[in-house]
């Protein structure tokens, strides 16, 4: 096969595209898609800072550098969770690659936050996923609005993104589904939330993070060896290899004539308040996250 | 494994419901389910007359069976399309089920219409699926309304039901979404349409069949040798495989969190007005059906 801009040998095969490309097109092809989702969705806007969620996987360093070469004004967020063994050697990632790429980091610490992932583990009963995807997202948030951040965004790409939505859609989650979408807007006490690879695939960002040299943490975490939505992902895989294209239109398709139903049918969200204890918006008096931290502290003492 | 209801042995599992159940038994079973789907949709109202289509399929004449076993007043139809070597067949199977069931049967022919399949066939370039599709639900409907039938039974099970919904779904099929379901009410010129074995698999279906000792016909149509939806009902079929009772779920929960959001969000349906030539409601001077007849008239001058 060809690439199809500079017809050199195509060394990134994407069928879902019906085509491929040279490494040297792959990387404009990328970048392309990237600054395609940013338009369409209005993501950023002239002047506004940017906080990017560093996991340290592909996906979000891959994101960051992105971000960056497109002349973004963009600050790393790395959240240390304090899980030996595995956090130190993520964060040294992220450090070696925010200082390669000039690109500022912050970390939030979430031990120092009274949040450690091991402790918040043994109070638990239930695997510690949901807990820790809670503090992650209240450290994001907390760290855009501290510093003045007006947009927030993950690296999550399309395979993430279908299978999330395939996982609502199978139990027709209409609160879910009123809500998903590559750009969740501000409102007051949570930056708005962007998702600027939602249209390029696993394989894709995986490609870009090889060809560009990004040293990325591969490891699975040690508490979830199980990544989430396996089984969804290998479904929608098949529906993508007989029908090239499939996941991209089912999402777009959704964004246009799904989410805007469940939008319009919804009723009012409910009311937020102040955290009776962190200032963050809650639906109760004391936000989960600060919940969990002293559930933390007491089980301490 | 043990029968639920009798601890005789199983002969008949159901891992979509964790059980098993003797021959007996999974008759009661079966009786239920199409009880329940009945009296849940308010689908046949007491004293109505129902009009069963069928075509010589396990699911067909099983509904038909149970239907009259539950004390409704059916009357079986049979759309005899004019397909050599093919459509005699399944129409002496329908009949003799009829006679041996004590079923009433009227047999609406296809090519008395001047819509014999064959002919259609040569008329298009594309696949006769669709255009047999919508000449046999004109048939059924014109029986229906010209017999003053309430209500017209099909035999669509679960799976079928499941695999639509899933194709309409990937596509976010707003005006589908917003119509399908296990029944249709009546509107001027069509009678309502209902789906009583919409709880029940084709393995519960074909179960039934053959314990019932249905000889029904089991010959692929000549014209269209792979299935429809074959895809999505071996894809919903592994998720079932995983999370048994899967495809109920995913089909009752759009039921009550899907459809009504499309429902409420969709425009008012298209006006429709009586057929120039048939007198029946269409979009369209002519009906679609009656443009077919058209067009194999002027073919064969």
């Amino acid at each position: 096969m060809k690439c199809r801009r500079c017809r050199a040998t195509a060394q990134v095969k994407l069928p879902s595209h019906h085509t491929g490309f040279c490494p040297e097109c792959f990387d404009v092809f990328f970048s392309r898609q990237v600054a395609k989702a940013i338009k369409d969705h209005s993501m950023i806007r002239p002047g506004e800072r940017v906080l990017v969620a560093l996991s340290g996987g592909k996906d979000s360093l891959g994101l960051a550098r992105e971000l960056a070469r497109q002349g973004h004004d963009i600050t790393g967020l790395h959240v240390y969770l304090g899980i030996a063994g595995s956090s130190d050697q993520v964060l040294g990632k992220v450090d070696a690659f925010c200082q390669r790429e000039s690109i500022p980091l912050q970390v939030a610490s979430a031990p120092e936050e009274g949040l450690a992932i091991p402790l918040i583990k043994e109070c638990l009963t239930r695997p510690v996923c949901a807990a820790c995807g809670a503090i992650k997202r209240h450290l994001f948030n907390k760290a855009a609005m501290d510093g003045g951040f007006e947009a927030l965004a993950t690296g999550h790409n399309l395979d993430d993104e279908t299978a999330r939505l395939f996982a609502n859609t199978l139990r027709w989650d209409d609160a879910y589904l009123a809500d998903q979408g590559p750009v969740m807007p501000a409102r007051q006490g949570f930056a708005r939330r962007i998702k600027p690879l939602y249209r390029l695939g696993e394989y894709e960002t995986a490609a870009y993070a090889f060809l560009a040299g990004i040293d990325h943490g591969t490891a699975a975490c040690p508490y979830s060896p199980g990544a989430s939505f396996t089984h969804h992902k290998e479904l929608l895989a098949g529906l993508e290899e007989r029908s090239p294209g499939a996941k991209l239109q089912f999402y777009e398709n959704f964004l246009k004539r799904g989410r805007p139903a469940f939008e319009k049918a919804r009723e009012a969200p409910p009311d937020l308040s102040p955290c009776l204890t962190c200032g963050f918006p809650t639906q109760r008096e004391t936000c989960t996250v600060c919940a969990m931290r002293e559930a933390v502290r007491e089980a301490a003492c």
